[in-house]
């Protein structure tokens, strides 16, 4: 019945069928009392898979990160980050709204951000006409696709470090750059006090985040979670997917990599498609169409495939591979493709 | 193995054998892209029950209290409602920090608040001293457990109307007053513009509310839901319980309401116990527990018997029946209360 | 040529002849810098005054009580004040936008807040439910023209020392307070932490407030201070003359205390105007004048006599006595007002 | 007695015998009330001045841009803006605090903003990921001390306009930019919907700024200063002073920048120093010292002269010019520098 193949986001994925069986047998308790035992396991699971001491079940990534400027900081503070970063680009402005905060872009190259440029940008000193800079903030795999590498975050972390300001990591796909990096999430965890990281996404459970770092910032950050709204009761429905999401789906994420680069491949062989397959370091393939290809003929053609894809903005194009993507889906795309050259 | 009897809260209410299979088979999609069948059925339903236009699935009822507060208000604006609401006493002091609003409160005698009251408190001129009143919050039924009748709520209604200012309703248990005042409960949100009801607490579903109210306002509640970090994804593995909540177990309260009465009954038969059985409007029971009485012995006697209950504040307790705590276990808790005297 | 009787408020008087020639020579720096010699003088004589480490100055008393409120409270906290106090009336709903906290009000009985009341709002836990109170509010002398005990405030200060919660004072008119309890100003200051006061009103300097309290509170405030927009450059042209205010004008408020007790017995001499002259504790006068007067026969008649009044509500009305009213200005009041029975 | 020659900034300068004597005369009454004819003939002479409909006198500049940003938008909308601005740099991070604006900044090149970087930044639609741009703000003069063409600001200004985006002009030292640019304050205010300047700066008043726009605009901001505390009573005797900034000072800040001019002319010839005279568009000269040159011999030689000196950052230094400093002190300054060389 839903056979439409969905290469918009990898946030569309559905949940597995050891999903649904996960959800139908959860032992589930009220988590706002902390008696819910999917939930508590989930929280300790995903602690140490990262290396950090506690972590926090929440709905989206969005109200993760928005907990984490909301808990490193006071209202007037300032936080550092790049200037392609989610919660700049797609936070709907949140952390003004709620943890009162200032941002303060440094040009992202690719998502890494050069860390003298961030150096300038530090303010901690007393001058009373300057925020304080409380936070720096980084991503990584970026939303844009590319994977940070551990020697850029590092340089960050340090110069964090040297500063007293504490670094959280937008790692929404963290499990993404670790198979890209063939490293443990952990170490790339191990270059931020907190991390963000989704359960949904490439990892297929319907619902949920968790905000990991040290015990006592993840209990600020539990208050904060009850003032957003954040607190579910039998939340366990969603934990016991979250459970596989992070203890099977993370590790099968190279298959969706592979099949992005697959995909690049053939796309740099169709005529007038720039693709860079060496720019393709997770499930996320960037393109240009050509200049004279109607949109409104692409799209049309897309959908009579069967095939659900965001249009191209600026004849730039962006095609998400995911577990519920299979390479026929793929050959069935670049037949439609084809079929409007 | 989950033998406790927990009358802390209907919170603590575990999805039914049918919650559990709809789980298991809803047909879900992205909700951030409107793509989810259930959450769309759901935001239907809700509105169609409630006579609203449209309706949004919101994470807690604490998020949809605080969207219609974003939603209705403007920064530095004020709004009136009850010194004992659970938007004073159980939101975290979110309304300050999300919405920007100065909470004034009348007191409430029993939920009921009076209109004169609120009409003396109204400020909608232009005294640039004084913040502009855009909301007035009512609560129905009362987290106190208390049923507002329903000409109370129409005087403020009408009072309201008359300034221009717009009613929200937190209906977390709306359900629950429709049963005892023997109306739907459309009768019971027509007095207001806006109303949030939980899925929750007594109707089973193990998370998520709705808030409810114009088209107009729903989707601006909408962005404000995308800011605060309550967009999911897959939300139709909430949503499809949440719609058998809805349409069942909405039309069972009665059972817990009669069981209330039932214990408040026999509570009334102990000696030193102080209670009203006439006061058990929906499904909670408050009495008082004899000043003798040792609270550690009484608390201990209870988990000895398999229950979870609140430890009495200043001598008043309270017992809150649901779905999963029959008669049986009422009768139970009677007599491990019995053994302390 | 500005002949006006203005009883409209003490907020109307006008600099005196020695303040003028004291803003004329007054040696000026730049404030933001420290460098202005009046400024520092003033806070360090206002400090000294009331007996705390530091003061700073500030353009308006309403800035003064944000500023304590931003620098007691973090977003999110609750405050404990009186239902009729100046921060909830007449500060533009600013406590929920500036410092992001929650106002929780007690019943003011003639500006007297009862401390059990208080007790039992007190919040304190780790319940993540409920905000937490960071700050009690005093007022005194209350802007309604009552005066408050010292031994009243003392209960609520020890109360609030028990909680470990500090305690604000809005003193705009502690002087007027003072006068009336025939005490220094430092002893009611000593009963809060923080102590904002002004040197408009019955003090008569054209413009500005202090805010006192510990040294390291002060320094939080300063930054606060700048960040509302309230850091003026060569502010000593408002200290200089505020330094009389201070250290004259504060001296002479018996005698504007005085003239509001002749007026309120005068008053009780017309027939049906209804006054309590045992109820003017301060500089103002309120009185009921009779159902049968018209309103605006009685402003044209005031306005006639060359008098500024603002008009009754709900038939009460408020005389303010101050500098530049004298007991012939009242009598040509009192005149006007008999021309209209 | 004061005989510094003070050239860290044109904030340090001292109001003139002429504005004294206008403080000492002043016709004052109570600002709130709307009573005080020299804060109302102020406002209406900046309006007429600026070819505005209204002007409000606030206590600071800092004040006059916060209420831009809380008068034109929404908690939650995104301000563009240039990335070295006195609102992202020197306003204590207000910007989140106060309006819950998020700030998205631009590359200043010199104080110019791109116009096409603009328009990638700006985001009208209804996507609820994303923030909704409604101001645009510019500086000129920069504080940086450059002046922005005319040209520059009109083809933001179109683009503003072509999107329905207001535009804010922080012109805090707009009489400087119109005597360089050579023409009328009001041309440069054409390009902008609200502006806000200073009085004291190089006007030399001792406080004050106003911020000028429709008068719709001006009484939404007048709510907005009461709330922020910055509606002062008897401000009268800030108001004539400046009074006398607007029509008398404004004209002759020429002389200010004939005077940085004849100074970079002479630091040029300095050996080691570097220094562009043509990059000296008003009063402020930027020059790199000798990286041979002991900082702390050349400040305590300025000291031992007589001169007030922000010492050199990154070997950079930053010399203003003002009324209150004549071609002597300049010789004196150079006397100094020449001294440690």
């Amino acid at each position: 019945m839903q056979s439409w193949i969905d290469v918009r986001s990898d946030t569309v994925t559905r949940p597995t069928e050891r999903m649904r069986e996960a959800m139908l047998r959860a032992e589930v308790g009220d988590d706002v009392y902390g008696d819910d035992p999917e939930v508590n396991a989930l929280e300790r699971e995903a602690a140490e898979r990262l290396g950090k001491e506690a972590a926090l079940f929440v709905p989206t990534g969005t109200m993760g990160n928005q907990l984490a400027l909301m808990t490193h900081c006071r209202r007037g503070d300032e936080v550092i980050l790049g200037d392609d970063c989610h919660i700049v680009w797609h936070e709907t402005g949140g952390a003004a709204v709620l943890a009162g905060v200032q941002l303060r872009t440094v040009e992202s190259r690719l998502g890494v951000l050069d860390a003298e440029a961030i150096r300038r940008r530090i303010r901690t000193g007393d001058d009373i006409h300057c925020p304080r800079t409380t936070l720096i903030c980084l991503e990584n795999a970026h939303s844009n696709g590319r994977v940070i590498p551990l020697a850029a975050m590092r340089e960050v972390a340090e110069l964090a470090r040297g500063h007293g300001v504490p670094v959280h990591l937008d790692g929404a796909r963290i499990f993404n750059a670790a198979s890209r990096l063939k490293v443990e999430a952990a170490a790339i965890a191990a270059e931020a006090d907190s991390v963000m990281f989704c359960l949904s996404k490439g990892l297929c459970a319907p619902a949920g985040s968790l905000l990991a770092g040290r015990r006592d910032f993840i209990e600020r950050a539990r208050r904060h979670r009850k003032l957003l709204g954040g607190g579910m009761r039998q939340a366990g429905v969603l934990a016991a997917p979250g459970r596989l999401a992070l203890s099977v789906m993370s590790r099968r994420l190279d298959e969706d990599h592979e099949n992005a680069r697959w995909l690049a491949g053939r796309l740099a062989q169709l005529p007038g498609f720039e693709v860079d397959p060496a720019a393709v370091d997770i499930n996320m393939v960037w393109f240009g169409v050509p200049a004279s290809l109607d949109t409104a003929r692409l799209m049309a053609a897309l959908e009579t495939a069967g095939i659900k894809a965001n249009p191209p903005e600026n004849r730039r194009m962006r095609i998400v591979t995911h577990h519920d993507v299979d390479r026929a889906g793929l050959e069935t795309l670049l037949g439609a493709l084809r079929s409007v050259l």
